[in-house]
C-alpha cells in the first residue's frame, strides 16, 4: 500500500480523551476514532490488525474442531426470559422494541441464541459433541466505558459454545478450547496466562480467564510464587487462620464518640484491626443483608453476590441503615439485629473477645463472642485476598497480586441453559438428558489494546509480527526522482515476495516519516535516500529493538527474509 | 470436513414458513435457521458461502483502491438529525436509548457515520480522493420481512463511500465501483445487469442497481429490446403520446350511479380508458395532494414521492376523501377542488374532452378540458411504464418488464451529506468546498439467495464453483471398511491438493447421501462403493449438468482438476 493513498490520520499529540497507553496509541496511530462513549470506528490500519487476530483465532478454532456460524445481534426477549437472564443482565443489556412493539435486546453474549438454535435440531447422542463459534459484534451498555476498546460498549468477540452428552465430554471440550486459546494468544505474540476465574452472570462451575499482565489492567490476579496457583482476586483464596481471642468476659457497651471506621477504632481503643468485627451493610435484590468480616479484611463483593445468588448487590445508602437495618452508619454490628440475614466470613467461625458496632450512634460493644452474643446464618469465604498472603493450595508460597487484562474467558456452564430452555437429547438407552454446555470467549478488539499495552515504547506501538498491519515499511526520503523510482521498485519486489509492505511515498519531511513509522509500529523499516542509491545500500531498522543495519540493494530479498525471521 | 462432524441439519420437506425457492432451499440445505421475523442464524455451510462472497467482494474493492474499515452499528441520533434523515427513515430505523437516556439507532446505512468520521480529518484537496468500505451487519425494521434473507431485518452488506473534490472525481469513483461490482458479481457466478435506479432515501442524482433477473424478484425492471436502456420501473420512462381529444364542448355533469372505477366507467360510457382522467387522492406528510393521470395509466408512487420531496406518502383513507379533499371516494376529480395541490402527469398537458369525477357521489363530469375547467400546479412524469411500451431513449425498441433481485446499488450522492454535516476541504486556492460523495452497496446475504434463485433444480441448490461452501463431496457408500479407508485416503489427498472437500462418512443409507449431496449443491461429487474398489474406479458427477463419468483411482488428482475446470 502506498501511504499517499492510505487513510491514516495520525496525531502528534496524545488526545485528551485517552487515558491509558493503548488508547492513546490507537488514536494517535490512526487505528480508530471515537464515535460515541465506548463506540469506535476502526480505520484501515486498525481493521487490518483486527482481521489478523480474527484469522489467527479462526485458524485455531477450526483446528480444534469448532465450526463457524453467525448468530443474530438482535435477539428476542423471550429466549432471555426462558433462560432467566432477562432481569439478571439489568441495564448492561441494551433493549429495544420493533415497529410491532415486540421486545428485543442487542446480544451481549449468545448462550441463549445457541441453545434456542440447537434445541430442536439435536435429537440424539449421535449428534454430539458439537462446538459452534462466531466472530461478531457484541453490545453491552457498560456503566463506565473507558480505556478505549478495553471496556467498550460495541466490540468484537469470538464466542464459542460446546455441546456435550455429559461432564466428561464437557471436560474434553473445555480442554480443547483451553489449548486453542493458549495457541491463539501465543501466535498473536501475546504473553497471556490462564487463571481461575469467577463465573459471574454465566453461571456454571469451572472457569478460567486468560490474562495479559499489564499495569493498566482492570483485573487483579493472585499468583502463588511457589505452586503455580493463579486466580482472579474475584475468586482467589488464601491460607488465613481462624480468629479467636479466647476471652469469656461479659459483653460491654462502650462509648465511642464519632469513631466510625476500623482505623479510628484501632487508634481509639489501641487494639489491632483483627480484634474488630467489620459489619458491611449491603442490599441484595433490594433486601438488606449484613456481611461480617475481620476488621483486617475487605469484603469481596463478587464472592458475596455469588454466595447470595443475587442479581444485584450494592452497598446500603446512608439512609437505609435506619430504614432497612434499624441501625446507623458507622456503628452497625450483628448484636441484637433482628430479622436481618447475617453471613460471616469463615475466619470468624470461632471469634470471641471482639469489638463491633452497637447499632447505636457513638457506641460499640466489646468482649463480643459468636453464638453467645450473636448468631449468623452461615459462614462462607467472603474476603479479598491480599498481596503477600500465604497460598491455600500449597501453604508454602506467597500470593503476589498483579494487574491483568482479561483477553479470554472460558466457562463450564453445565446444564443451566439446556434445562431452563429445554435443550435435550436422547441417550443410548432412549432416555431424555439435558445437553451439557460450555461457553468460550475471546475479546478480539480488546486483544488489540492488550497487544499494544505489552508492546510499546516512547515512540509508539511495536507490533508483534503476526498481527502487524503491515510487516515492512519503506521510507522514500527527499525529492530525488531516482529515490522515488527505486523505492517503488523495491516496494513491488517485496510485495511480490509475499510481504505486506507500506511505501511511504508521501511528500512529507523525513522527520514526519520516521516518526509515523515508529508510531504505527511496523516491524521492519527500510529507509532509502539519495546516499542509499550512491552506495547501493539501504538502512534497515528492526522496530522491536531499534537495531539498525545496512543492506546491499542487490541482496535485498534474502536479507529482508533473514531480518524478518529474527523479529518476534 | 467429515460430515459425521459437520453441523448440517438438512430437512426433507419444504418448511411451511418459506415462500420462495431460495428461502426453502436455504432452510432445507441447513444453511440457516430463523431466529425471529427477518432475523437468521447462519449455520456452518451457509456462513462458508457468505465468507466466500465477502472475500470476492473484498478482493475487488481492494483492487479498486477502496480501503476497508469497520464502522459502528450503534449510531448516535445526532448525526442523523444533522443529515436531516432522523425523521425521513421513519419506523424502518430501529431506535433505542442507552442507560443515560441518550438516543441511538441501529445503522440501516452509514453515510452519516462516514461523513461524521472524516469531516474533522480531511482538511485539504490533497487528502482526496478516498473510498472507505466495510462489510457489516445492518438493521432495518422492514414492514414485511419476507422471502428469507431477500428482505431480512438483520443482514450483511458491503457498503462503500467515496469522497472526492468535485463531480468529475465522483464520476471516476462511481465508474470504479460500477466496474468492481460487475467483476464481483461475475466472479460469484451471478448473471447481474446494471439498470438505472431511483435514489430513494439516499438523495443524490445518478444511481444504478445491479439486478439478478429471477421470477421471485421483488423489483420490476424495464429493458429496451433495441437500445439497451434498462431501468427499474420505479424510475423507468416510456415514449407515450400526449392525450387530447380536441373537443370544445361545454363541460357537463353526468349521473354515474355506483360507477367508481375506470373499468366501470369504460363500460358504462362505452369510452376508452384514455378518455378518463384518473384522480388519485394521496396524503404526503399528512397533507392532501391529488395526482392526475390518464385513465389508462397507473400512478408511480416513487416518482410522485420524489417529485413532492415528501418523507412519507400514502393513499388517502376512505374517510379522508371527505375530511381532507371535500370529495368522496370513487368520484374525486380536479374540477372545483379548491385549496388542494394538484399535480398532473405530463401526458395530460393538453387534455380536452375528458371524463373525470365530479366530487359528488354518483356523478362525473364529461367534456372536461384542462385550463378551462381545472388548473394544475405542475406537470411531471408520474406514470408507471408498462410492458410493451415504446422506449423513450431510442423510440424504436419496446420495453420488456422483468422481475429482478437487487443485489447492488450505487449512488452519486453529491454534496447533500457534506453540506448538511459540514464535511469540507480546502481547495488549491484555499477556498472551503463541500466534499462530493458517492455511496455503494452490495447485499451480501441477499446475494446468497439470488445465487440460489439463479442456480437450482428440483433436487436442490447448484452452487457456482466460486461460492460453493465446498467444491467436492465424496460419498462413501455401504459398510465396507475398505471403502471407508479408501474414501478417507482420497479425501486427504484431494484436500492436500488444495480443494475444499466434504467427506460423507455418516452412517446413512446411500439414498440419504445422494439426496443430501444434491440438496446442498456441491459442484463435483465422487462416489465410492465396494464395486469402485474392485474396478479401481469411482463415479464422478457434475452437479450443474448431472453428467456422470468414471474416474480411474490411479488418475484421480489429474481427472478431478480437469472436471473442476469444466464447471462454471
Amino acid at each position: 500500500m502506498r501511504m499517499s493513498n492510505l487513510y491514516l490520520p495520525t496525531l502528534k499529540e496524545d488526545p485528551a480523551e485517552a487515558d491509558i497507553t493503548s488508547h492513546k496509541l490507537m488514536l494517535r496511530a490512526g487505528l480508530m476514532r471515537n464515535h460515541s462513549a465506548g463506540i469506535y470506528s476502526y480505520l484501515p490500519l486498525g481493521y487490518r490488525v483486527i482481521k489478523k487476530i480474527e484469522n489467527i483465532t479462526r485458524k485455531h478454532m477450526d483446528a480444534s474442531g469448532a465450526q463457524e456460524v453467525l448468530l443474530p445481534i438482535l435477539q428476542t426477549a423471550q429466549i432471555w426470559k426462558d433462560s432467566k437472564r432477562w432481569d439478571k443482565f439489568g441495564p448492561l443489556m441494551m433493549r429495544l422494541r420493533d415497529r410491532k412493539d415486540r421486545e428485543y435486546c442487542l446480544g451481549p453474549t449468545h448462550e441463549e441464541v445457541v441453545t434456542d438454535l440447537i434445541k430442536d435440531e439435536i435429537r440424539s447422542y449421535k449428534d454430539l459433541p458439537l462446538n459452534l463459534y462466531q466472530i461478531q459484534t457484541k453490545v453491552r451498555d457498560e456503566i463506565r466505558p473507558r480505556f478505549g476498546v478495553m471496556r467498550g460498549r460495541e466490540f468484537i468477540m469470538k464466542d464459542a459454545y460446546s455441546l456435550d452428552i455429559d461432564y466428561e465430554g464437557l471436560d474434553k471440550s473445555y480442554q480443547a478450547m483451553y489449548d486453542a486459546y493458549e495457541k491463539t494468544f501465543a501466535e498473536c505474540g501475546l504473553d497471556a496466562v490462564a487463571v481461575e476465574a469467577d463465573t459471574g452472570a454465566m453461571g456454571g462451575k469451572d472457569s478460567h480467564e486468560f490474562m495479559v499482565l499489564a499495569d493498566s489492567g482492570e483485573d487483579q490476579v493472585a499468583f502463588c510464587d511457589s505452586c503455580g496457583y493463579a486466580a482472579n482476586v474475584e475468586r482467589a483464596v488464601a491460607n488465613k487462620e481462624l480468629l479467636d481471642f479466647e476471652e469469656e468476659n461479659e459483653m460491654e457497651k462502650i462509648h465511642t464518640p464519632d469513631i466510625k471506621t476500623i482505623a479510628e477504632l484501632e487508634a481509639y481503643l489501641d487494639l489491632p484491626a483483627a480484634r474488630m468485627i467489620k459489619a458491611v451493610a449491603m442490599v441484595a435484590d433490594e433486601q438488606p443483608v449484613l456481611a461480617l468480616l475481620s476488621g483486617e479484611d475487605e469484603l469481596n463483593e463478587i464472592k458475596f453476590k455469588n454466595y447470595l445468588e443475587a442479581n444485584q448487590l450494592r452497598a446500603a445508602e446512608e439512609e437505609e441503615f435506619a430504614e432497612l437495618f434499624n441501625s446507623t452508619a458507622g456503628f452497625i454490628g450483628p448484636v441484637n439485629l433482628a430479622d436481618i440475614r447475617i453471613i460471616a466470613d469463615q475466619r470468624l467461625e470461632k471469634i470471641r473477645g471482639a469489638v463491633t458496632g452497637a447499632n447505636q450512634k457513638d457506641y460499640h460493644f466489646k468482649n463480643v463472642n459468636i453464638e453467645r452474643d450473636f448468631q449468623v446464618e452461615e459462614f462462607a469465604d467472603l474476603r479479598l485476598v491480599k498481596d503477600g498472603e500465604s497460598c491455600l493450595q500449597c501453604t508454602e508460597g506467597k500470593l503476589n497480586i498483579k494487574a491483568g487484562i482479561e483477553v479470554g474467558h472460558i466457562f463450564k456452564l453445565g446444564t443451566k441453559y439446556s434445562e431452563n430452555m429445554g435443550a435435550n437429547y436422547l441417550d443410548e438407552n432412549g432416555r431424555t438428558q439435558p445437553i451439557v454446555m460450555g461457553s468460550y470467549g475471546i475479546g478480539i478488539t480488546r486483544l488489540v489494546a492488550a497487544a499494544i499495552e505489552q508492546n510499546n515504547d516512547e515512540y509508539g506501538i511495536i507490533w508483534p509480527k503476526a498481527i502487524a498491519p503491515y510487516q515492512i515499511i519503506i521510507l522514500a526520503l527527499g525529492n530525488d526522482e531516482a529515490v522515488a523510482e527505486k523505492s517503488e521498485e523495491i516496494y513491488q519486489e517485496l510485495e511480490a515476495e509475499g510481504w505486506e509492505v507500506l511505501l511511504d511515498d508521501r511528500k512529507e519531511r523525513a522527520g514526519v516519516k520516521f516518526n509515523d513509522s515508529e508510531l504505527i509500529g511496523i516491524p521492519l523499516r527500510l529507509t532509502i535516500g539519495s546516499r542509499s542509491l550512491e552506495n547501493g545500500e539501504i538502512e534497515a531498522m528492526i522496530r522491536e529493538n531499534n537495531q539498525k543495519s545496512k543492506i546491499k540493494i542487490d541482496n535485498l530479498k534474502e536479507k529482508t527474509a533473514e531480518l524478518m525471521a529474527e523479529i518476534s
